[in-house]
């Protein structure tokens, strides 16, 4: 059985075990006041083209999220984001958990939109008997293995501005979106066109962690405090120093999504011709073929995967999901098994 | 310009101000711990039929529903509620201050059925990335005025019963729809259907006031502690008291209620003889026509009330409110100027 | 048997009733947005001598404390009381329910200092692993009845401004401090020595209510939210707006205020000269004389009041409060009959 | 420079790296859902006498507490610890923030006493005004290094049962507790006296980890929810069935655990034959000595240790921490430049 069920079923990079294995009797300053957090720190801020941001690593998704939101609404406050957004649909609700409402409307190929965010503030407009919306939530690539494009994203800086909300951008996959060959933005971008945004990790070659950026290192000094309150700061914090160290060195953070996405591509262009629909476009490291119910079992006897969405009463959306550490020759494998499922029917 | 915007713009029924007057320069023991409130609770326990009842009076429907959902609710467990139920649309997200997610499903002319419920169990089926639903709330009469039907609740309980969902039942305008002309409800059967509901005041002749209702007393016992850890305890309880003393006194709180529906059927009898149609059929003290914006203009020349939902780009439902104050009068001065404008289109 | 237990154990001030029972049938905006309100405000930005303040009505002390705080406070931030505090000993945990650590530190004759201050700030230094202090809670008069003389609140204001630390006061018992002998105090004075403060209707001749007074509009613009979030916007809001109307009409307030005042003053007075000694040297309502375990038990015959605290194996100070209500009739027979139990030892 | 800081200066035990570098390529489902992490708790399982425990990991001990303490209290309970307890001193109000006031009493050593939470009922009494406590938090190793003897937890149990509160024992230092000469406890004791422990990998040997044990898993079997809301959650969980696996193989935990103790003793022992005072007797692998101001300085050249605590003008306890990758040559070292200290006076 190979799995195609995410991008998290495999450990670190080689060189982030190398260097874990390198530096493992090495005595280090707890709660990542560490030279070698520092260092990555530094390669990050470089990377991102803005030496005064304010770098914060942490360990997981739901933590950088709940964290940030957190940190930065009040207690009316409410934070948009779209229909089937990380934290409205798999958080188990870490975010009300610290006391907000999160508003859900509706993408565009499960992209947030502004005439989306212009909805949620005509929804709320009932002062003071409604929440506030105060930030905006958006996951960079989405859900459904959409990108954002360099306009797309700056019409929603645009109106955050206009409108004084946040914008905080999930980069769970990251790595994915900006190494996509439709994509126009780049790390720069983000960084002017953001107030928040997190460099996911966990699915791009590390063990786990996720770093997290504030643009302007004013918009909230006491960050350090909330990691803490969250349960987010990791005693041994030299570990994310290791790891996303050896992500920002020679890029290989960009240069291992790139295969991963490269992949995807492979696979996704020989379903499209062997005839297979897709749920959504994704020119990330995530596919979506529409396959019949007797197609979903007999790949499910080779390869785990999710049943991502029913469609009918006889097809289903399946994801698979590539990522650095997916094995090529079972990519092809698995497009032939599809054809060959195709060709039967 | 007489105000039919909401039922509680006026101040209390005249009993309630005599007694309040009459008790005034008496001394009474803090916290409700007095002698008035005990007859109130005594008076409500019989008159729903449930003597071992635990009966809490809190000052308004936000603390009510803030207070009973937080102590019933651990922390990832989230409470169910039609679009546009009063804890979603009207709270300022009170609930989720407390931690908790509140999930809406669509519902049947304002109202939750166990096909909604049962849409929201399998929206949250992804065990533990989504939060755990553990408690319906639904509110009777509803927000647009309609209310349940023994069998419609009787449906919800044991849907409740058998996917072991707590059901708390809003009544904020209990009054209303146990005394419309289409109810078949009564307090004994909500006592036995509901594991939590309130019995409103404000909106029923009390200046303030929710009479909360824990059927079994052993469902919470730390009831008490709650109401005060969220503002909810009045200094001088008695005031609370006495006006559900004087409400429960004479079924004092069910004959005003029924006024209030009476001048509303006259009233929606009128508007739909004249041609008007309704944007729900309210046999409460709600009413709510779809009137252009040329009417809608014409009677806010004399009228105050609620465009309540715009229908088309030329009509708008707007809403009537009666209550227990409501002067006659004027509602046939109101009908007479709604005959006039239809008859002059 | 007369009841010295608390100043919250009669009704309103029959001005206030009066003008209740004048407006109970006239129809008024809800939420407090109704004219009544608007003037009470008004009365108050003019007897504090500050017309630009922002004021919202509540209903009790809690809900001010808990809304006032958790509207200021982020998420990792704290607030500073002095030991006994009400937000420390006596909401329940209203304060930590809104997510924040309330740290507690000895104070002089029960009121906080800014020697107090400097010990919290120095126990919490240990950063990010700590709380971050970031308001202070100051009641005046205090729980024992003492208040802060001008000097004392100056010196705490100094050193809050120095330290980043908001300031509020609580105000439960306003009236009785501003009017006390001893007090060199004014309204004027707080509005520019704290950021936010209260005045207490509950306890000074009101149903209910507390006038939450924030000096500078611009500290928090969305307090009208909170308000709400916290369940404590009454819906018919012009019930506050009367009452603080005639409390602030004929500075009513204050002169009934000083009456309490009066009575206590001439029962601790006895009772010093009784030979009587006292717990605490209040020169406000409350009067907090030692007694011997039989002369309470004689006392509790006759008359309502709190043991406040055991002092030996054989005495227990005790607490009398009176109020704009009190009938001195009854504060002379307490006296008399402490006297004869004095003489009978 | 050698750190004597903490017990988490270094990465992992050997055998873990190893593991992890032999499966870091292999697939493994996602969030614990894997052989590797149910191998690890079928081992702790036996380790601990409770074939029915429910066990979770989470990776660090604020998470630990976080999750356990929000999962277990509902709104208004409060849980009880010792002064310096480690969620009242060192986690940034984690506790608070999920709602709930941490209360504190003084103990005996640093260890909690029955006579002590009897204080803390007994300052809490006057419901509904306090909170509830309703949850006892002990550390084994305490704070200041001290263990509980078997009589001392059994006498807290049995309080904590006759006044049903909860018992949760934090051990992010259990490994030096039931390692120590002294100890005469064992895991089988915890599952039988606890409610909840937690064995604490952090601080032994492994890179991060704490292994949650609900003795009872009837006690709350929604946990996994929880320990998804409070992102504690791993995504390769696997990282922690690989760590807890090796540490459980072959009694791998112990054996380290019990290494860093001698080497504490060693260095405890010599320093008491030098003439050193200590701040607390701990039999547990930190070691508190007393040391004037000129003695820290010469120490602070060569070593890094922490200032724990004041004791006069001139004297400051310090501590060193060994651990299982401590050195003990520089243990020796560190024994010969403080007797040379000590000598020079």
């Amino acid at each position: 059985m190979y799995s195609f069920t995410c991008d998290y079923s495999e450990g670190a990079h080689p060189n982030i075990l190398k260097k874990l294995q390198e530096r493992n009797l090495m005595q280090h300053p707890g709660y990542g006041e560490d030279e070698v957090t520092n260092e990555a720190i530094e390669l990050i801020r470089q990377r991102i083209g803005n030496p005064k941001a304010s770098i914060f690593f942490v360990i997981g998704g739901t933590q950088a999220n709940m964290a940030v939101i957190s940190a930065l609404l009040r207690t009316p406050e409410a934070v948009i984001c779209v229909d089937g957004g990380h934290i409205w649909a798999h958080e188990t609700g870490a975010i009300e958990a610290t006391g907000h409402r999160v508003i859900t409307v509706s993408g565009v190929q499960g992209k947030l939109t502004p005439a989306g965010i212009q909805k949620a503030l005509d929804d709320y407009f009932m002062r003071p008997h409604m929440v506030k919306p105060a930030m905006v939530y958006v996951s960079n690539a989405t859900e459904v293995g959409t990108i954002y494009k360099k306009a797309e994203l700056q019409a929603i800086s645009e109106f955050c501005r206009a409108h004084k909300l946040l914008l905080y951008l999930d980069g769970a996959r990251l790595g994915s979106a900006l190494t996509s060959d439709e994509n126009d933005l780049t790390l720069k971008d983000l960084t002017e066109l953001t107030d928040v945004f997190y460099i996911g990790g966990t699915k791009n070659g590390a063990l786990f962690g996720e770093a997290i950026v504030f643009n302007d290192p004013a918009l909230y000094p006491d960050f350090d405090y909330v990691r803490k309150e969250r349960g987010a700061l990791l005693a041994k914090g030299w570990l994310l120093g290791v790891q996303f160290g050896e992500l920002f060195k020679d890029d290989l953070y960009f240069k291992i999504a790139r295969q991963a996405n490269i992949l995807a591509k492979k696979l996704s262009a020989a379903l499209k011709e062997a005839g297979f629909e897709f749920l959504a476009d994704s020119p990330t490291n995530q596919v979506f073929p529409i396959v019949s119910k007797e197609e979903m079992a007999a790949l499910a006897k080779k390869y785990v995967f999710e049943e991502w969405q029913p469609i009918d009463e006889h097809h289903s959306a399946i994801r698979f999901v590539t990522s650095w550490a997916t094995d090529e020759a079972h990519v092809d494998e698995l497009i032939k098994d599809c054809i060959k499922l195709k060709n039967n029917n």
